[in-house]
């Protein structure tokens, strides 16, 4: 299979999350024009994105809500549970573990981890805290297939190196700076930075038209 | 200007981030195709993403890290500070108020509002939190321009009309679904269950790759 970049992997996200939304409306046909608008990309994009996993919709008809939803949530890996274990038990990491919105796709945060003794044993929806001694453990006996990592920057790397000397082979990551894993193992980081600097674009970029 | 894709401008974020950490370092020139490793995509694709915005760099010799990081921050709107307020001081909401990486980018957290009365006077890195009800006025008299939205799911378009109608042009929202806003108002989502679909993404096609 060809390498996807990860910008093709969010517009699928994205273009799921519009056909699961138009399909509980009882939408049953889209267009890659309609698609194009949500991806903020265009409708050959959307043909190409969706080409590179064989070929969909009709031409001149479209494409059916329901079918293309089933083919993006398996090609997403969505038809299956996923166990994901939440390293760091601070403000962000007790955030997470409450956020309903992963367990309705599929994920399910079995296991949290802290260093902190004053931590130890705290509920977060049903899960206690344990001592991240017990880690590397959990990770060699199979229990997760997906680690969040929530510490703070100067201990990221290093737990990083446990998680992938364990076995684990996609991490997302909420600290602020860049992360080495090995070419086998996925890492995503949310930048919060990143995210504002998104916005200040188009902040400038519209002063920027007004004034010329 | 041409309409510049979100993917586009995330990229610039990420060659902004890399180019920081190697001029620290004492790097002076690099290259599209180091700049294409890191974003995940191709030289190609960063000669156009950076073609958008002017003519950068010398055929053979590469970028200069230092104008190159200077043009970048400028064209993603950097080079000031912005005034930025937190609507809801939950789990989310507080995290976001301590998280050091903003101010470093220039992004000031000057206000933080929320309608819960327990909430009301707790401190976070310096700033109140202040009810709700004076959200209006304060982003009417010019104190914001960027609100961070971390409100339940319930109550988020209720509070993007608001903070539109008083004149917001930029927000960031960390509710799980879809928020309606006018043409001229730039939304980005932070969605945590999409970050983790690229995840499986890839954990999905490892399994394949390996079976066939």
């Amino acid at each position: 299979m060809k390498r996807i970049a990860e910008s093709t992997v969010r517009r699928l996200s994205i273009y799921l999350s519009f056909l699961e939304e138009i399909g509980a409306r009882g939408v049953l046909t889209t267009s890659s024009d309609d698609l194009a608008r949500l991806g903020g990309t265009t409708s050959a994009q959307v043909r190409k994105d969706l080409s590179f996993f064989g070929s969909f919709g009709k031409r001149g008809l479209g494409y059916s809500v329901p079918e293309l939803s089933a083919h993006l949530r398996e090609i997403l890996g969505l038809g299956r549970k996923w166990n994901v274990c939440i390293v760091g038990a601070g403000k962000i990491g007790g955030a997470l573990a409450r956020y309903a919105g992963f367990a309705e796709r599929g994920f399910n945060i079995t296991g949290m981890y802290d260093s902190d003794p004053h931590k130890l044993g705290k509920m977060y929806s049903g899960v206690a805290v344990q001592d991240i001694v017990h880690l590397e453990r959990d990770i060699k006996s199979g229990k997760y297939q997906i680690a969040i990592l929530t510490v703070p920057p100067e201990n990221a790397q290093n737990i990083v190196d446990i998680l992938v000397g364990a076995g684990i082979k996609a991490i997302l990551s909420f600290a602020p700076l860049q992360l080495t894993t090995p070419p086998d193992v996925t890492l995503r980081t949310v930048n919060m930075a990143m995210e504002l600097e998104g916005l200040t674009f188009a902040l400038t970029k519209r002063s920027s038209d007004q004034q010329y």
